[in-house]
């Protein structure tokens, strides 16, 4: 089997540059011996590794020595950089090393020379008088590019700190900018695998769920049996039944689109009518509603909680409005009341409140997925503890019609069908 | 057919006040006759009006002059509010006039009284000492409760600046809280009818629409003729070239949702090896890529324009790098060249800077969606003079993927069962 | 007086148009005389004006008609629009006639014709063939340029929902993009006039006050007066108190700016010591802490109410947890207790939680201003009914810091020459 | 000095464990000495180390012990847990532990016991029957407390991605909860610095600058020698050109803050004006603006590059309209012209795209601070690989002015006497 030996030296083990190098040694399903490895045995000295690696064949060798460089290794065998000659005005030849950020070197005729100017996303071209970065649209026929290979090293910043300072893309916690489609696929997957290990499923939502229009695929959720228990607000409950009873969230239409006249008053006066039946079950079967979140809940026997909040309205005769109490009835929820299996999957959709509240609550071995149109939400949900928490920055109403659709298709039928029917009825436009 | 006659005082022309209650009455379907009007000859005087209301019942006319009542308007016909008495504690009798934050005045026994504590969403209780607010929690039994109709009257703040100042909810430009699949499906709606009305219809993209991972649903609407010109950047051309010939966006693999190792050069190759070509077409001909937006574009003769910026890798070939060019190209897009349709709707989805840049240019007659997960972005297009904007705040790789599924089913069944299988394959969880 | 007779027919009184019109000849310092005013008597006939508009100069009376010409009036003396010759290329001549987006008429040699290609900020040259709006880099010396003035007619969209559907540019409701330090000047200019007039300020804040390091500021506002009363929840109160006991807000150190060694213990370690005592005052009596905002507001004997919340750790001891309480609370702060004069002015700073539950009991006559680095907060605030909030999209910390500055400068001395050495003494560099 | 020997097992390399571990004893101001550490020569092998650590005091040493817990070391003496009697009910007695919501065991009776429903902040109660968590509400006096010190362990997350498994708050890359006027004061303290080794300071400016009132902020941070070179678009030139012509941004006036009548003209007549002369020189010489961003910088001799793009009205004479030659100009003044230092700090405020393009061309050993009111620019720079980005999340304008305060208080004071002057004399109100 091909192999090489390279080291390191300095601060590799509190900069973490040592267990990078480990990891694309493994990650390129390479093998790897340490040879030697001397750690600082105090705070101040500095350490060194020596490392065989050995892969299966020449060309992954290369490769991944290549990608070594990218930490500062040095290769024992030590041999030039690779050039060829640029064959067209404006594009490098196919293989050139493609340039990070970081202060660079190449080794020509035997020497390490500096590469001046260093600049991401360019090519590296040796002259008489040295070698700097050329950006593609610079490049002439005949100049000499460095290629991707051995001869190719960069210094890595060495932050104490232990914060990855490899060059890379898309590495922040949360950003909107991955692929949808993807993420919902995912929670899918998750949520099967949970059902499967028979454990339950607590979900968390705030009113955007109903406002967007996603309550009916929610309801399809719980009665596929993927919504084990619920905690929301009073705005949920509220907003859920002024849908089933008016049309409209908030006084928008469903529908339409827009402000319904009058639709202000439609969430106090659905409020108002379950507060004069006393009880959820007591409206339901008093038919003042019968479809939507409330409703499914209720009917199938999930678990739930509506918390309290200062801003309500009402508030609707379950919520809880002492704040002590909710907290009780959610830990209860999420570790099993009466021989039920404890939550082992949270999904946080569309609220902060009770998102940081249920995070306070879970123990950090429980997934924690929190999805949110707004990118402070999910940063201020890790931002106190629990870190385990994965963002999904998109919007909640589509999130979970797509879920709905993965999860849930034969329950979602009808809900289309109807909503299809409902709004070709409708002729407003935009 | 019952009528009544109501008359409005004050700075009814410039408040708007005028033109609101006209709008009332035309929406509750009812018909009016302009009895009088005396409108300030000079700037400093008030104006009165007189106008008589007809409508087919007498509840739907009562309904209208409560709602009229919003607006601070006397009837000739002075009746007393109705009162009832409150049958439960915490709760309102069914009907009862529920309350917004305007200044109101109830009329008990022949005379207006006040209502102390103006707040919204409670309702009015009559007692000895006058009227109050009173919240639906506090409600107890045997007190006497306002009823919805007439006798009730609230001052609406007379803003000088024409500024709607009747109380209402969800009236702001923009908001994420609005029901997403109706949008998705006007959206489809409007665009069927710009196509059936033989007009065009102009992208405007940014590379979100790549990296949300909805370029193959986009490619299904070129394919189905609803995208008939593209104005975007190098980035859109670039990661979708990337995303065809590496599987990445921006690194971030597509099936897996992490980022690819090395994935930070992946567009870097990409757009040299286009320029390796000179051009798109001879590209595809070299059977470099052979799907996406791009592609699609280039092969079915769709009207396109890229436009660079100061942040290029590159360019890519065909990216006009000059800006007042790139203005040229863009005008002639939208009025249509060589005999062409002018553009009649136009969408912009995840760019601000491209967005901008066509408000400018577009008249404002031609119709503007804004689809962005950031409400900024739609709020700067609006305030560069693009009043006409529709903004919707979603996740535009979710909305794209929705809006397909609308309009180009059949394009589409292909592109998901290869999804599908590709994610199948991959076992990376989130 | 120069005076000129103008016209408007069609939708003018449900489209707005009217109103605005009044509003420009009134805004301009013009008087006005209506002539003639037909109002369709019924729904669907189209009303027409006459007005008689006099000026106290011609010029002015020229500008004033050249922009009712954006609402599409009429004048009755007849002119042609005035052309200049282009003396340079790639600029207009001063004075030039600047386009908007509407459809446009020019009229040229007694006719009016149509601008083609419409588009905002543009010139309109006049050729043989017609008028065109050229951009300014493609004007060419010696073409003929329309000049500011008479002769040019714009169409505005007739919205039958009376939306304002002329030209502008910033007119969004809110906005990150506005004067800052203007608008910390207007807050502080209410908070004067309030005091004044012997009404009391009501503040409503969230935790963000205290990690953005602005809590010595508020304190400072409170000392000086200008905090009569304090709607918060636990957070703030909890991490105010961790910050005067431990010098760090949710475990980031305020003088280092870094998260310190196991500060997220700090605000439970908090909590647990003010628990202890069982209240502030006995807290504050027993030197566990001798500054900051509740500190202040003890001392001072403000009106307080700290509202619980579910996410709430502890709480403290003077937290309210039921939320029913809560909200009669709150009403009895904004209306006065035993004599207290009722609240006149609200400032609501980085909460949304908090400021929707005040605007919900706020009567309208109250201003409200939202202060919040998120847009969206403001947004639903207003969307929730408080259709009287101002927002103002800034950063709570600077913003209250120099709040601070206008309203209490003595108070703040102290204050800014602790913290400048505290933080001098410190060395991290960011 | 007191010493305790500890050990480490699993797979404390790749996880990250080890290295935390160091730090933290680093951090603490303790010795090690290293005694045994066997690395898992092959990927699939565990790893153990033993370590010995000594500090100054005994205290000192149980605290960093107990630390230390937090990542899963065992120590080789073992003692049980310390309990304490609660004293009252509803508090824990002082120095208890405070979970964290990692799965934890306490060390009784000789024996590890698992603790029940682990969750952050609270207390650890030991009963007959086992030990659990108990939040601070429900403690109840005579129930035996788990103290802080030695006794207890956590059980790490083991993530082999070498992220960051222990539990904090406040750890996310970006966050607008910040101590707003230190991040200000640590600017301040590196543009100092950076100014005394004789390298320059680029600044990267967005329109914003402009909107948000502080271009004058700016223009004093100019004359003082803040600001070296200045790389920015159309827009900002343009709407600081309009703001010294006509006193607006946008068409909003800077001193009222409201929308001037017909202000959306103001910057395409600023701009006529301009390309009218040819080049700034020439309109300042022919007195058509005194002062400003463009005045300060053509009459101090700074560099500046304005780069075009795509949405620009003009643009104005000096804008380079193509998009390689801006970034060539841009990396001439990132490395110096003619002798000229490079520039040593960077700081983008208020701008994604001139912000990436720099980033692109910046290399990584110069400090990138970026200023953005939208938490979502910072994360897309730094996704794009400019990944030693610090991003402030603040508003720019307030940020500005106080950095302005304090770098050049002489050069601002002129400014602020004037400023305050005119908006006195305005009596618009919010």
């Amino acid at each position: 089997m091909p192999s090489e030996t390279i080291s390191l030296e300095g601060h590799i083990m509190d900069s973490g540059t040592l267990v990078r190098v480990l990891d694309e040694i493994v990650a390129a399903g390479a093998d790897f011996e340490m040879l030697d490895l001397k750690i600082g045995m105090r705070a101040d000295n500095a350490s060194v590794a020596r490392i065989k690696i050995s892969s299966g064949s020449e060309s992954d060798l290369v490769a991944l020595i290549e990608r070594l460089g990218q930490h500062g290794v040095n290769t024992e065998t030590i041999v030039d950089a690779t050039l060829a000659i640029a064959d067209l005005d404006g594009a490098f030849p196919p293989g050139f090393y493609s340039t990070t950020n970081l202060d660079t070197q190449v080794r020509v005729d035997g020497r390490w020379i500096e590469v001046r100017r260093p600049e991401m996303d360019c090519g590296v071209v040796v002259e008489d008088d040295g070698a700097r970065t050329v950006p593609m649209a610079d490049v002439r026929s005949g100049m000499q590019v460095v290629m991707s290979g051995f001869g190719i090293r960069v210094t890595p910043p060495q932050r104490p700190d232990g914060v990855d300072g490899s060059f890379s893309f898309m590495s922040s916690d949360v950003s909107s900018e991955k692929p949808k489609a993807l993420l919902v696929e995912q929670v899918a997957a998750q949520m099967r695998a949970v059902k499967k290990s028979a454990q339950r499923i607590l979900w968390v939502a705030g009113p955007a769920v109903v406002h967007t229009g996603s309550a009916p695929d929610l309801g399809a959720l719980i009665r596929a049996g993927y919504v084990d228990a619920l905690f929301a607000g009073n705005g949920v409950a509220a907003h859920d039944i002024e849908s089933n009873m008016f049309g409209t969230s908030l006084g928008v239409s469903l529908t339409l689109g827009v402000a319904a006249d009058h639709g202000h008053e439609h969430h106090i006066r659905a409020i108002n009518e379950i507060r004069r039946h006393g009880s959820f079950a007591a409206a339901i079967e008093a038919g003042v509603f019968n479809a939507g979140i409330v409703y499914e809940l209720v009917t199938r026997g999930a678990d739930y909680i509506f918390g309290g909040s200062v801003r309500d309205d009402g508030p609707l005769p379950e919520v809880v409005t002492d704040m002590t109490e909710v907290q009780r009835q959610l830990r209860d929820i999420i570790w099993g009341r009466d021989g039920q299996a404890p939550v082992g999957f949270c999904i946080v959709v569309g609220t902060m409140l009770h998102g940081i509240a249920t995070g306070n609550c879970l123990p950090a071995h429980v997934p924690l997925v929190c999805v949110d149109i707004n990118q402070a939400t999910v940063t201020k949900l890790m931002d106190r503890g629990s870190f385990q928490s994965i963002g999904i920055i998109t919007d909640v109403g589509l999130f979970i019609r797509e879920l709905a659709e993965k999860l849930a298709p034969e329950e979602l039928r009808p809900v289309r069908e109807d909503a299809q029917e409902r709004i070709a009825g409708s002729n407003t436009v935009l």
